[in-house]
């Protein structure tokens, strides 16, 4: 099997003319309900359909750790990573309470955490531990690829195999990994040629000396892997594992037609790169939130998104997709459920 | 009984402390969940507890029609107000759609519909419809008073009881009536003191030459009313039974210390009318959005409040409140659901 699936556009302006029309036709004035119009309009696309339905959605929470993390770019220890994890699968973490509160299916995947998360047996709709895990943590970026090519294309692919295995047509994506702030930051600034100072941010909670001191390290890889221009190649060099299986995940779920519910600055990093292999990705995205880390406005604009949520929210886990999933179910049930002016017995606009 | 109920500040500097203290023991790094943090904490305070739950909440709908409307301030014809009350107890209105979602319990109250809307029986779930008439619509406020006092007083009244009989510690504010945004922007120009300019915007649809004739009658109905400067007087002069009937539940809610989720331009209008009356209302108000409606924006200023969501909405009949309402839902979780630092077994930040 190919690495990069073939992901062709949608292009379906007869559909998109029919799912303009049921929109105009409910009962509400044109263009009311504002960017849930818009919202149902490509839900509808998506999923090819004048009424879609969101099914068995998925929340998918990639995590890994980071070589960079030893040089202090986070102002947490790599320790939480595994401790998060366990934090996932307990129920304890911001995640796991909003997945349950929404009904979505927690899957988390250790992609390659320092400290391997052992397996376990979960309970019918707990949450569930995949191991597929590269390496314990990349190598340090700021000395050279934080992976090699091989191990790249490994954590794509296993990020396309989780995908093919769930159910539904639906992904929300998560993360988890000290470290992985930078990450999102190496790649915006070599993907799309932002200077790092406008990528780099407080993380979990840097003071203006630690983003100086983290700014700096991230020079340092930028410079030392500097021939890594193209998305693959710069991926494996600046990358996480986990971010490479979420570009993988999401590459496998557009080539899926699956909706895909993008979270915050990580899981928008994902999507860049996966972006540049396939443009059509980002048909299929739903950007949740706008984030308060620093890079992420940047990076939407990049992505040419305009995201639902607008909160302040910079935790990632995909807590903001999953804040933001019940606009989306509200998207598809104003197109299956309103009823139209006609059907209601409900007059139009006044002649002018 | 007094009209206007005595609303104490919440003033709980200690539940406020447990609060903050609480929300920042999560495991997260301190205030990454965004205004969600804050949202929790005024949640905890309006229900008195660090472990606060909304009880079955409901959504109240007010509708009446108004004189002004045959001045031709809408778009649509005032038949279009009972029509929309038929669709919102049929299940086919935008806020019907998003009650069933949620699990709202939608109340219709016909507060002074021009046609009045017949009663029926409901079946136990399906939307309910109250009758609080106190007339079939006001008159005309561009030639006068659109209510006596003895009217708005009535009104204030219908919507206390309403609150008082409803179960639950939520309530989520909706309305409908043609002409509407036009009360709203009569009672910001008088009881804020902001240019009618600034408050007069399309509503349901006007184009640019309609809102420069909506403007110029609202322009009449403000010097016709010049004397009725108070927020009572202001009130009857002004408004609409639906808007004077919300602000009766507004503050019934407020004096029971229920959380009040706000939707868009005219139920801001009913809460600015409340909180001229007993200012505390303000601290029992969640706003869940910032309306596309001109002056919504300018209203929010007013009344100190950062809405949830901005959407573009422009819908009105509760929507916003009921696509904002899993927000609140959210927050009360992580308060009552999310592990600490302690109990989870998760490391803080590295000393630096």
């Amino acid at each position: 099997m190919q690495l990069i699936p073939d992901i062709p556009s949608i292009d379906d302006s007869a559909l998109a003319a029919r799912l303009q029309s049921r929109i105009d036709g409910k009962t509400k004035p044109l263009g009311a309900l504002g960017r849930l119009e818009a919202l149902a309009l490509r839900l509808g696309l998506i999923l090819g359909t004048e009424m879609p339905e969101l099914r068995a959605p998925q929340m998918l929470v990639c995590a890994a750790d980071h070589g960079l993390a030893a040089r202090g770019v986070s102002a947490y220890p790599s320790d939480v990573t595994w401790q998060m994890v366990e934090n996932f699968l307990a129920g304890g973490a911001a995640v796991s309470v909003l997945a349950r509160q929404h009904g979505l299916v927690l899957t988390v995947a250790d992609c390659g955490v320092a400290r391997e998360v052992p397996a376990r047996a979960a309970a019918p709709g707990a949450p569930r531990l995949v191991h597929c895990r590269v390496a314990a943590g990349t190598q340090d970026a700021s000395g050279g690829p934080a992976m090699s090519a091989a191990q790249c294309a490994q954590a794509l692919q296993n990020g396309r195999d989780i995908v093919r295995g769930l159910p539904g047509n639906v992904l929300l994506l998560g993360e988890m990994g000290i470290g992985n702030t930078s990450v999102a930051s190496l790649l915006l600034a070599r993907l799309a040629g932002v200077p790092l100072a406008e990528c780099t941010g407080a993380g979990t909670g840097l003071d203006a000396a630690g983003i100086a001191r983290k700014q700096a390290v991230l020079e340092q890889a930028l410079a030392a892997n500097a021939g890594a221009t193209g998305p693959l190649d710069a991926l494996a060099a600046l990358g996480g594992f986990e971010v490479a299986t979420l570009a993988g995940a999401v590459l496998q779920a557009a080539s899926e037609r699956r909706v895909i519910v993008v979270d915050g600055f990580i899981t928008s990093a994902a999507v860049l790169v996966a972006a540049r292999l396939a443009p059509a990705v980002l048909e299929r995205c739903v950007f949740s939130h706008r984030s308060g880390e620093r890079g992420h406005a940047r990076m939407l604009e990049e992505l040419r998104a305009e995201p639902l949520l607008d909160l302040g929210l910079r935790l990632g886990e995909g807590s903001g997709a999953a804040l933001a999933w019940p606009l989306l179910e509200s998207a598809c049930r104003v197109l299956r459920e309103m009823a139209s002016f006609a059907s209601a017995g409900v007059a139009g606009p006044s002649a002018s």
